[in-house]
């Protein structure tokens, strides 16, 4: 086990850098623009085909908020800024019902299919108003990201009611709340600056951190609300590459403090208890789903491998190392990075591949549906490229 | 290509008589009558060991309706009436809400945990009460299943409101409904009698021929109301296990008839072209999904072999050879009644896998959870026993 030289990391840097400007965005930009109707065509095969016309709402957001921050914090190309925009009106236009609340698929139009009962689409509008709005200095369009995130917290805090998916029999808290608004009241603060989200922060780190089990060295996706193990099958399930998602948001959080021991041991915790859960011995990568006894797991798709997981492991190893210079986290960056470029990157057509069975043969081959999109792939490459260059 | 002789038959006949009596009903029963609060406890690992004490609702029903059919066609067992009292008692005390709809999961204690949009809870109480009511006598309990059959009727007519999952901005129309109720009305009209019923199963026939597209030698699982093929994700997607079992619920509509040979080559239509379609030409087996021009399917487990096809696709190759005579239909039938004992059948503990890799490698070995229980398998066992038996 050896940590990373200068010239290795110079590496890293480069080939995070060309792998996101000449492969993965190419592979969307310029023609997955919708030119008609705005917004992103995404739904794309193997080859950059258009599948199916449908728009999901969080790629909407999700792909403006990635343009938007490289237009930021790369260099200001037209072209992102102008696609950034585009998503940005879609969302504006065609995706919020009567209520307040976001679609999560609409047709090409905008004309509405589907409105789920969680308010994930409305996360990932906020983070792309509020990355447009300080790459183009719209003042209203950052009122209207911090004004989102203030109805999202009436959510959270259960003033403003919310359709339940389960009655009240045994309730349950999930982390997935708090993780991804930690993430959205961090990129809200550090792009045009919200009192309300930053007072915020440390409530999410709070809840996060009851998820952390350091007796069973486990990171759980739901407890009941005195943070005790619900055992049954949805509730008992593991979700290593989202705990380890969740580990680099700490860790980020951590470092804009600049500098936190306690924060940066709980993201290192969490990295270490679902590393050693989700890292497939045999055949490398990240596990879907694991159960904490290594009980049956119910989801069907659980010992498969998908690309979002990689992707998350890679920052939050490259992160871990670059705060603590451990030496294992320079070893498990090499081995997940690695992993994921030998078997999801598609050197053919660029981009990666998204399914794949545990042995990494592919199970489908296509680029792009309602869950994949420039999102993880590009946020990783665009993060380490980033880290790398302070 | 040759069928099969009166001796195969026979050896047929016992083999899923003994395979139904001694090796699946003994992994249920006696362990799994829920001796304290009712019902049944069925999510079970490969052992047989109790993963979780929830209770599927579906399942409930199903179970029940399975035992109290053994009862009437086989042989009067006073455990089978016992169990499947059991379930009824349960499914009449606990499974029902305030609105007269059905839950979808409950706790051990009956305490309901989750409610979905649609009925088919509701479906598999109808053939648990008028099944158990056929073998006790208990015309409160037939009366029961007839009021349940006409209030389900009222959803699917639009008299009764249910919550929509989708927005009406492009209206589909799915297999699903006509196909299961047109089981349920059949076995309404065959254990307790009911006119509304049977009024109802050549509307349900009619339906089902509507998503038949001989053209495209296909059988969709939705169309466009007006019966065009909706190009999206969702709506191309093709489930050959599915279709396969509504084909043979067509046949057996024809046998029921005594002979119709409109019904007859309708469900041997929908056969071909789905075993065409879903049988793996390279591992054996019925594949989960297919698309309709073999495009790229979204669901995650597309390519998995889950036991359930198998078991539709065995009672629909015997059901069709027996009926038509066709030595094609004999060489599928022992294509994947082989490949399913070779590859689902658990000679250890008794019982199928439920979920295997498409080469037919174990994904996850248990035996039950909220999808899988004691019915595609012991009915797949019953029912060809029983044909044999003719």
């Amino acid at each position: 086990m050896s940590g990373y030289s200068t010239a290795e990391l110079d590496g890293l840097r480069d080939f995070y850098r060309t792998s996101l400007l000449d492969d993965t965005l190419p592979f969307w930009l310029p023609d997955s623009v919708d030119r008609e109707y705005g917004g992103y065509l995404l739904m794309r095969d193997r080859d950059g085909t258009l599948l199916d016309d449908d728009k999901s709402v969080w790629f909407q957001g999700r792909f403006a908020w990635m343009l938007a921050t490289l237009y930021n914090t790369t260099e200001p190309r037209a072209e992102w800024l102008e696609a950034a925009k585009s998503g940005v009106e879609f969302l504006k236009k065609h995706c919020f019902d009567d209520d307040g609340r976001m679609f999560f698929l609409v047709n090409r139009q905008g004309e509405p299919l589907r409105k789920r009962r969680y308010f994930f689409s409305e996360a990932f509008a906020i983070l792309a108003f509020a990355a447009t709005a300080k790459a183009t200095g719209d003042e209203a369009l950052a009122q209207d990201a911090r004004d989102l995130f203030r109805r999202c917290m009436e959510y959270v805090d259960g003033e403003r009611p919310l359709e339940p998916k389960f009655t009240d029999t045994r309730p349950t808290i999930g982390i997935g709340v708090p993780m991804i608004f930690l993430n959205v009241a961090q990129q809200l603060c550090d792009t045009v600056g919200d009192d309300h989200a930053a007072s915020r922060i440390d409530g999410f780190v709070g809840q996060i951190r009851g998820f952390v089990k350091d007796d069973l060295r486990c990171v759980f996706e739901q407890l009941s609300p005195d943070g005790g193990v619900v055992d049954h099958f949805s509730e008992r399930t593991l979700n290593p590459g989202h705990a380890i998602e969740g580990a680099w948001f700490i860790l980020h959080e951590a470092k804009r403090r600049g500098g936190d021991a306690d924060l940066e041991d709980l993201g290192c915790r969490m990295l270490d208890y679902m590393w050693e859960r989700g890292w497939d011995q045999e055949h490398g990568g990240i596990l879907y789903f694991r159960d904490p006894d290594d009980k049956p797991v119910m989801e069907y798709w659980q010992d498969m491998k998908f690309w979002w997981p990689q992707c998350e492991a890679i920052i939050a190893t490259l992160l871990a190392y670059r705060m603590t210079g451990r030496e294992k986290y320079a070893e498990w960056h090499r081995m997940i990075h690695d992993y994921a470029e030998r078997t999801f990157h598609d050197a053919e057509h660029g981009e990666w591949f998204g399914y794949l069975h545990r042995d990494g043969r592919i199970s489908t081959a296509m680029k792009g549906n309602h869950y994949k999109g420039p999102f993880h792939l590009p946020r990783m490459q665009w993060y380490c490229w980033q880290l790398l260059e302070e």
